[in-house]
């Protein structure tokens, strides 16, 4: 098809938006746990954007895109993006076959960067790096095959905007699965109530940040097009991550006492995840109960998950799994009323006229799919995990898994030396 | 009026830009206090995101831009953004009309977080959460919509390109007001030297280049179009911060005996809201004059709100108040001249054609305007926050805010735990 | 020339993110000092948004592409920017003249800072701005001028994308050239160790993550269009940076025996900086090789540098200078086939119908015009250096830069505090 050009200047802009998310992320995840841990945490997210970019430009986009054979696209249709250019759209489309992989790359990128959240400190690199790649391929991309490709789940009428199923849903349950092989940490006595301090909060809120300014570009960037759908999907993405921030924030305050600032972000975060898989298809006023849902239901999903003893450090289940679960099934009810699929006489209000209309059909159709994409993450992931922890063990030896695993540590500063050789400190006295 | 998409796909992006401001302030705030108090200001600025989004949402857009009831907008024109819609622009916009709420809701958001420097270690969360809100209604909403939704100022002829006065001046002077209810920070003998010292710099500067870059969005943005002007105001606004961030440099140089970081970073801030006013209307040697000026006059307004005693602690005041003010006046005589208001004869070097021209005149009236604007906040501000003072006290009685306000500490890391367990020491010199 | 809105869109979104590029590169240099060093590392990138962008607003933009005079363009040409505005487009481009020249000022600006990696710790204040300012009129000019300008390297066929040779290799080997003139820095004995690990390995990976972010302007915007040239530059840039992301990790975990952070980091700004040049002149499979050349060719330059004794702080030559060097050749064997040069007959995948195709001749002007720029940049940064060095001289005297140069420390926290006076310790108990 031929490439419209207003849309092609949005989506390369969007491409970028996305790319700056999982660094986000490896912010938001670093600042959560132990200063001993940053850098093992942010280089699980950093280093998706080598192995899964290769992955995905190699066969990860065929698997996806390519035409249906069995149950995954044909890797053979765009191998290593063969046959995919940058003046010519895929059919349906109106931005360049180039610029439409490279755009759901950044995607494949940033969903498996999201289950290390869970299996914090618990998850040695070099068995990582084999995770993400096979996860890719058995996880992530029938998924993205069956919704978004053409697969037997889009024929059926499943909706899902900007990777509620595909993205949230596989990403937030295999990373419970995940907790079952790794186990929970071990934390000593002494350690006990500062575990789970965040060793660096601004961290956490720049991870926020980021992630929220490069959700335009995921949540917007899916109309795949400068449309009317993208301004509804942006505007109601901010209405969403805002009414949620602000509950969350509410709640958290109730319950524990005080307000703090690592639950606000959790908060925008939850909501933003629960958005996403309806954000083109609703209203500014769904966009506002989906704040809402994501602020009650996806707190009460993570003390639910204390209460149950998974040990889901950064709570990766409770906020993106059932974030991206509840904003499918909402969506069954919440989508543009049945008027908008007559686009002639769609009401002004109809953010994505024609495509997704409620009704308890849908409901059904929508809960029945983020079921079983539940159900079939947990399943493969769990043997994924346990195949790879015969060859290569999962769980690392050390306490110190920055040094021990990457020789690195976060943080050098005069401080420590000085603690080690007192005498030096009038010497920083003098100078300072 | 009809859709225009290179501006829809143009102005999404820069309503994403806006939105990544806040969080810049939040770490530009951050960096610059202790941090003992670095959550408690980056929260004001977090919380702003969820608070103000959704006052805007519900009835804040209306009192800016509904039709003219009494001194503001009638809050039913636009209630929870019903009539607002993805395929149709305002009268006179060529964008969108849910996009143009969402964008200018991002200003919303970032102008009360822009006061929080002033007061920073002075104002409770629970009164801040209620200030911003009824600041919105009363200081930001009238004077959004006296100015920029078709007001009496508006119709008088007052220009305001990007917010000099809506933003800068508002918030600048409210900020001074908030100091008469407030007072001084109470600073024990042995901090006295120590409690202006940021405690993280490079915070500081990860502010300013947020904000810096996020500015790009708010100046050419304010052009609601993909245009000349928007191009202008992209290039003057990088003109005018380039030459104030340089100039003040050289001043706090000589002034200090020694160039810094901090001093650079605040003097770029001045740039971009010395030009905001002025941003679209003046040719690039105004944007020039405009980086000189800010950084001369908001340094001297600086150092004399020390000699007047204002503890204005981060200089909101200083740097957006009366950078704001000088660029609203100063555009009375830097508008592009008489023969750009003749389109067919305008010379090539027009940024604004047609629309704001120099004169004595407007000299005049944009000096009233902005005189207005400060005499206005200052007074309204100050019944605002006595009146709050009354219900909800102001004051924190916490020596270490983030602890005592928010229940969580910035950093946690090892150094200081060993410091309190010195034997732990050789247990990590064996680990790292 | 006529505008054409949709890339005028695009390009006022990629010159926000080139601006962004400079903060990025002061967090990735200031990250890998020592936290005694970092503000003044991170200055020297600051402070080029202000010394360089006034330069090329008064001349440099003349310089670089105004009509040729001897060997660089006539200042006289847009003095000031006169002569250039927002609706008319430059001869041969699509976009208005005056956004062209702030776009490429975005280039000015972070190319001079580029250098500051080699010399940390080693170069005072003033010096570097009288340095910068000269650089960019005595190297930086000349070579943007001739090989974009339209001057000799141009029209004798030399391809540069977007800054292999007018950005990285003329940084690059000027940060070699700067070595000899400043030498190693001194170490002492306790030191030894110690003195080349970052003080903060996030904010290295921050860095990262906004250069790579900001690429996607640098990169795909130049093709300063929206076009298939540049979603062609912006997947290639992908591609290269994934790759070499990746293949750094593993020659680094091979030999250091761990994988670390850094070395990701630093693999992936290679690979981008290799890439460059070429970006919108190769097929994706190209940029996989240059990810691929990036990563072992570069690596073994920064190794070799430390066997040649150089003491090249950040790497500046092996991955600024030899990324560029490197992509700037191979681009005369990996642009686009001939087929690709006859538009009506161009395969689909050419990326860039018509303008660059690969020949050995090709590869030969290439080769002469980076070995050319290499001489030139070695031999003029030397003589500046060593004329400024007479009147002001560069090495600084004091151990601890930041406040010896700029009277601030990076980091002022109770920490150090109760460490330098014990006796508070039990009062931080009480408070936290």
């Amino acid at each position: 098809m031929a490439v419209e050009l207003t849309s092609t200047a949005f989506m390369m802009v969007c491409m970028a938006l996305v790319q700056l998310m999982t660094p986000g992320l490896a912010f938001f995840y670093g600042g959560l746990v132990k200063d001993t841990s940053v850098l093992t945490m942010m280089m699980q997210s950093f280093v998706s954007m080598g192995v899964a970019s290769i992955v995905w430009f190699l066969v990860g986009f065929s698997l996806c895109f390519g035409e249906t054979m069995y149950f995954v696209g044909d890797p053979r249709t765009y191998l290593g993006l063969r046959g995919l250019n940058t003046n010519e759209a895929l059919p349906d489309q109106t931005i360049p076959g180039l610029l439409f992989a490279g755009y759901q790359g950044m995607f494949a990128v940033i969903t498996p960067a999201l289950m290390t959240g869970a299996f914090a400190d618990r998850f040695r690199f070099k068995p990582y790096l084999i995770f993400i790649a096979v996860w890719l391929v058995l996880v992530y991309a029938p998924w993205c095959h069956w919704v978004w490709g053409g697969g037997w789940l889009a024929q059926w009428g499943v909706w899902d905007f900007a990777g509620g199923i595909v993205v949230h849903v596989t990403a937030g349950f295999s990373a419970l699965a995940s907790l079952i092989v790794v186990g929970k940490r071990e934390v000593s006595e002494e350690e006990a109530e500062d575990h789970d301090r965040p060793h660096n909060v601004p961290f956490v809120a720049l991870g926020t940040a980021l992630l929220w300014f490069g959700w335009f570009g995921f949540n917007a960037g899916s109309a795949l097009a400068t449309s009317g759908t993208a301004v509804g999907a942006a505007v109601n993405s901010e209405i969403a991550a805002s009414v949620a921030l602000f509950l969350w924030l509410i709640i958290d305050w109730i319950h524990r006492g005080r307000p703090g600032l690592v639950g606000l972000c959790v908060g925008s975060i939850a909501g933003l995840a629960t958005v996403t898989p309806a954000a083109g298809f609703i209203q500014p006023w769904g966009a506002f109960i989906l704040g809402c849902a994501a602020a009650t239901l996806c707190y009460a999903c993570c003390e639910l998950r204390k209460k149950l003893g998974f040990d889901d450090a950064l709570d990766v289940w409770g906020v993106h799994g059932m974030g991206g679960f509840i904003g499918t099934v909402l969506l069954g009810v919440l989508a543009d009323p049945e008027e908008c699929a007559d686009v002639e006489l769609a009401p002004p209000s109809c953010v994505n006229p024609g495509t997704a209309t409620a009704s308890m059909e849908q409901l059904g159709k929508q809960t029945c799919a983020a079921l079983l994409a539940a159900v079939y993450s947990v399943l493969v992931t769990l043997v994924i995990l346990k195949a790879i922890d015969l060859c290569v063990p999962l769980k690392p030896k050390h306490a110190n898994l920055d040094f021990g695993e990457h020789g690195e540590t976060a943080y050098h500063s005069p401080v420590r030396q000085y603690i080690q050789e007192p005498k030096k400190l009038s010497g920083l006295e003098a100078t300072v």
